[in-house]
């Protein structure tokens, strides 16, 4: 179960601050400490282009230690070449002499407009006298590290007697015009590295893998997970239920916070002949434009579900095995519509969220995926001017 | 070269008319007759829920002989079962009985309305009489097609002695909120139906097949190619190119109608390892809701860009040798921005067409792709209330 309020961990630290990227005096840098050395793993972008922060960590997260996150946002560090990793190593190391750890237990990350280096001595120089300004709130992290989020994403559960705290931003649009999905979870529960690498990955591919705004995949995700051990051991399988449960959570509200979105969708696929294949029907109903709109404007129309599914051409697909609900009320089974109070459908679905139930009929593969609706907002926030 | 005004090839004729379909009494039911037989060929829809017409369509295109195509609008016959397909047959036979040919020889098409049965009596009792009303303008079937296309499509050029012109419906929106793409190219000129089924491949592939307006891929999509060789032989490799550029000249003209499109975006990839992966990045630019409205907002992008290529991941991808232009004006290249005069290029791409030209510097490997921009006539449209 979630806390009511997010909490940190103990031995977990933030703060966040404006450095003077920000012309506006919004926070623009924020640091995540955790007072001993911290297992972790992290998942990063597969995007080709990868911003510098990607690649330095990458490099650091093959220590599986971590002690402190810094986070920079307005200047993403992406297509920045040598100067922009020598720039993401400037950061990590910054953070290493003001919070007495070493360089490489630091992993950075970076949002905002591409191909514009840091300036990273504001960043260096904003750096310097934090470690005096921790808090142990974690809203403080989630709210620094807001780029056009409509609000700061934080959960926490427990696991015995540890605690497990996720925070995030993303989806939101920011000046590059890119959706940018960082999270961050803490632990004080005892993890080694490689299971705490598995249980991620795990969680991740329920959850963040399965999310779509707009198919567009950022040059800067990045998901890391560091456990400092101070509650000791914990049952590793409640741990990995409450991870997946958080990601998936977070998921969830990112998803309603995406660009220009006032619903969340859920693509729940059932019966397929596999978990690849759901998956595949799964992306293929969030992503599909004419779906997005139709929950928009709170339609409950067969003919795009079909067409969503039937473009999926090298799935296993049968009309007659098919069923389709949406919000628990089935509308289409043995190859034909089924009657059903369409006001009534209309009155839920014009609400949040809009589930689509997917049943092929076909075999056991399972997958949900998580979306939102495409308005007019997602056109406003990204058809504006921006010089990148 | 085009001809200032599409002209039907010698033999063929058409007709459009209301039938009943649609309460408004606009043009519901197009007939397109040769006066001899003609070898044909096609290509359909992979969507897996294809619609009745496209099933038996299939079955009559094996024939490779056509002397009519029937359409109707306003009911796709998707999702309609056995009895849909029956009802595609009595439309086929329907045409042949008025015309006086073979029901084998008639390939059927429908738009509109997923998993509504046609109302076939309506079509039959419409078809009667059509033989005395046909004219020989190729303006009224393109307008008889049109659903929510903003204006008729037809295209004719000259090869040899013969004529081959194109007309097509398609990427604006029907009530279904589905776009549909139907093209049917006629000709006077003779040749083989094998070859011409060659010739319709290679044309369509570097045509409508590299055409998106929103990744959603229609159950009634078919293309058609009849020769009834009454101009005779013609150089098959004059033809080819006539095919390709009355094909290519459609798809452009069908992107910038697309639903609520403003312009027409056209992604031109050089120097790909291959044309595989010229073809996946070329798509994934013109498929990019972020490339998509930043051309609507004519805002030179480069981070949208290098996201957009970036994210194709199992493409050979090398920033150092990649170069970016939008409309002729070089943008990026060596890894880094490239000056230029910004305000004259967003004047330019404030206008229709936004063309990127990337060149990936890897190979011999090119792709083109068509597509349009996202704007808020895309939402309203798609977004409206539909019970179907």
């Amino acid at each position: 179960m979630f806390h009511e309020k997010a909490v940190l961990p103990q031995g977990y630290s933030c703060v966040s601050k404006n450095c003077g990227l920000k012309a506006d005096g919004a926070e623009d840098l924020s640091v995540i400490f955790s007072d001993t050395l911290a297992t972790a793993a992290a998942v990063f972008t597969k995007n080709q282009v990868p911003g510098a922060p990607v690649i330095v960590g990458r490099e650091v997260i093959k220590g599986q230690k971590l002690q402190a996150l810094v986070i920079n946002s307005k200047i993403s560090n992406v297509g920045t070449g040598e100067l922009g990793v020598k720039n993401a190593r400037k950061m990590g190391r910054a953070v290493a002499i003001e919070f007495g750890c070493e360089a490489e237990h630091v992993l950075m990350s970076s949002t905002g407009v591409i191909a514009v280096q840091l300036p990273i001595e504001k960043i260096e120089q904003g750096i310097v006298g934090t470690k005096s300004e921790v808090k142990d709130d974690p809203m403080i992290a989630a709210k620094g590290i807001m780029t056009t989020d409509t609000h700061p994403k934080a959960y926490s559960m427990s696991v015995g007697d540890a605690t497990v705290t996720l925070i995030a931003k993303g989806s939101g649009m920011i000046e590059p015009n890119m959706a940018t999905m960082l999270a961050y979870a803490m632990t004080d529960a005892e993890i080694a590295a490689d299971k705490l690498d598995e249980m991620l990955r795990i969680a991740v591919n329920k959850s963040f893998n399965m999310l779509s705004v707009d198919t567009d995949t950022s040059t800067s995700d990045t998901v890391v997970v560091m456990a400092n051990g101070k509650a000791g051991k914990v049952d590793e399988d409640q741990f990995q239920q409450a991870l997946n449960e958080l990601c998936i959570q977070m998921t969830e509200t990112m998803a309603r916070d995406g660009e220009g979105a006032t619903k969340l969708i859920r693509a729940e696929i059932s019966g397929a002949v596999n978990y690849n294949e759901a998956k595949v029907y799964a992306k293929a109903m969030i992503n599909s434009p004419l779906i997005k709109t139709m929950a928009f404007g709170a339609d409950p129309n067969i003919g795009r579900i079909l067409m969503a599914l039937g473009k999926c051409f090298d799935n296993t697909f049968n009309l007659d095995t098919l069923k389709l609900s949406i919000n628990d009320t089935l509308i289409y089974k043995d190859a034909g519509k089924v009657e059903y109070d369409e006001p009534a459908l209309r009155k839920i679905i014009s609400g949040d969220p809009v589930v689509f139930q997917i049943d092929l009929g076909l075999g056991e593969g399972e997958a949900t995926a998580y979306g939102c609706d495409l308005t007019h907002g997602y056109i406003d926030e990204n058809a504006a001017y921006y010089s990148s």
